[in-house]
């Protein structure tokens, strides 16, 4: 990795997307069968994760998910986490990307994307700051400027969290804030688009 | 292994099967007991496992289940993944390989199946490509023509699928068709067989 | 471990009795409150472990559980794989000895035991073949004839069911049934005793 | 870290109190959304971190939760373990220890606490006690007098309540009164504050 290079797009980015499965979890996908006979899908986060994603916005940067998947809790965890956007069950995950700079005003360069496999691709080739995980393709990394040393689902989010704002300068204003107890948590309004 | 020989077989298969505890997942089996008083399985599957499994299909090979479990979960989760065959409750896996030959004309020998236990034996023995996994009993892997070097449920599925396409030299167009979006998920149907 | 010492006491034993948590489960207790407001419990064993337990009875052992712990899961998992006796809800583990005793004429010295806590501890010291496993405590290591090479929950009580068939030269047996076909999933009845 | 540092302390408290995510679990998150459209969290803690709780609560020292968490199922939980006090929604966790000294007479000195993320910081710099898991952030490691060696949710509280009670001289006892079944599960009663 050039830190140099991290540093520099770090201060450019108004915007950190993310892929679920594999990047803010560990990639395994659990389902159960209700009474109902409908399929269930647990999601399994984490705690320093969603911390760092609170970080993100807090100070000042639009956070969001890009998913193939199809899960409800997906909402849920993003409202929780007071995201700006969620798209799901998106099967070609650039039509997100148009849609953000669309709707926002955003322009890739200004957006850094967390992706671990090949459907990812077409997303990392195109933002300012393309990023993966140690448990992703070797495409993914090949097409990353940074791949984080935790995994997916176990502290990687979290590492690019404060690795991001270190670089802007941001990091030990959250620290102070946090323990001080002046830190609240960030509020959407969450925008959900589906199936594009 | 020997490269050559598992290249020639991969060049050969119709067909791809697979056993699903140990192999499409870690092994564990959880359950819970709900209102009613039913046990209810949940079945942990891998995301990068389950493109493997819609890119063989994509490429033209078939994909199934045999497996000796009994979760609804299972058929859900063929569909997901676009499968042909499903045989669930199944306590001589060999009898699946007939049916199979009866219905699809597929022979054993156009096969690859991966399995991880005692019961997965006949069938690896009788199919083109066995395949099994390091976490699978010493049985499995001595009967296998490649073990595969990720962990079952923690992506040696997706391993196999690739290096399966490759050995056919279908892997780049597949990395390619994903990457520009043109990549759609393979349908069935799904053929559901229970209790051979 | 001496090895002379294992295949002796496992020639001898009529019985195959187990904690649950930490043995046949990594430890991990896994709780959700449903609509109802009750909480319920996820229990995660393990598909080799539990060909193991119905290898064990399918030679003619008995086999069982002896739990401090309270979920109706347990009963259910007891029956699948054809279990004699479900002890739960157990505090003093060593009632459950002289239960089995009173009941079926099976005297300590003719049982194996697993276990990995304290709690443990009073049955491991009366019973034959104590065993333990390599993430249990130092006290229940100590008081184990042999501790397994795998993890509860992860393969450890297929470990000694595979073990303790090769000191009784019964294990090649069962590898020739199960690749046959011939092998069956034993059946019960199971004896239920809650709160001793 | 300070042996005899450790030893005087745990000497002196009167009350243990520990965060849940990353320090009683590994720190995952899971949820599934239940028929109701309503998501249900899934908490996974250990089994021996839970006997560690109760072998504290039995010796006479106090116990607790302080969670930024939401999850009902806290509350079944430590019921089960028969603590006294559940802190839980809370975002500034200084707070549950001003309410400990006004309801208990418990003063900060005489406490000890485990956290693993900045918001714990606030909280591990006033007690007597401050404490840390190895996955915990490297400024709560910073303020912690001792970090443990197991991992937060695979056994980090129990090893926590086994050293504090050998340092108190009193895990013989504890040993030999579970090893005889004098030991009973202690009892709350629970009192729970939310949302401070």
């Amino acid at each position: 990795m050039n830190n140099t290079a991290f540093e520099q797009k770090a201060k450019q980015i108004k915007m950190f997307l993310t892929d679920v499965d594999g990047v803010m979890t560990d990639g395994t996908l659990s389902f159960f069968t209700d009474q109902t006979g409908t399929a269930r899908e647990i999601k399994r986060f984490e705690s320093l994760d969603g911390m760092g994603l609170l970080f993100l916005k807090y100070c000042g940067i639009s956070t969001g998910i890009i998913s193939k998947g199809n899960s409800p809790t997906l909402e849920f965890w993003a409202k929780a986490l007071g995201m700006d956007v969620l798209y799901y069950n998106i099967s070609a995950k650039t039509r997100a990307l148009e849609h953000v700079q669309q709707t926002r005003g955003i322009l890739p360069q200004e957006i850094a994307f967390v992706g671990d496999d090949l459907i990812d691709l077409g997303v990392l080739k195109k933002v300012g700051l393309p990023l993966s995980v140690p448990n992703g393709v070797p495409e993914a990394q090949q097409a990353a400027l940074y791949v984080t040393q935790k995994t997916g689902g176990r502290g990687a989010v979290r590492e690019l969290a404060e690795k991001i704002l270190k670089a802007r300068g941001q990091w030990q204003q959250v620290v102070q804030d946090v323990e001080s107890g002046v830190f609240q948590n960030p509020q959407g309004p969450l925008a959900v688009v589906r199936g594009l």
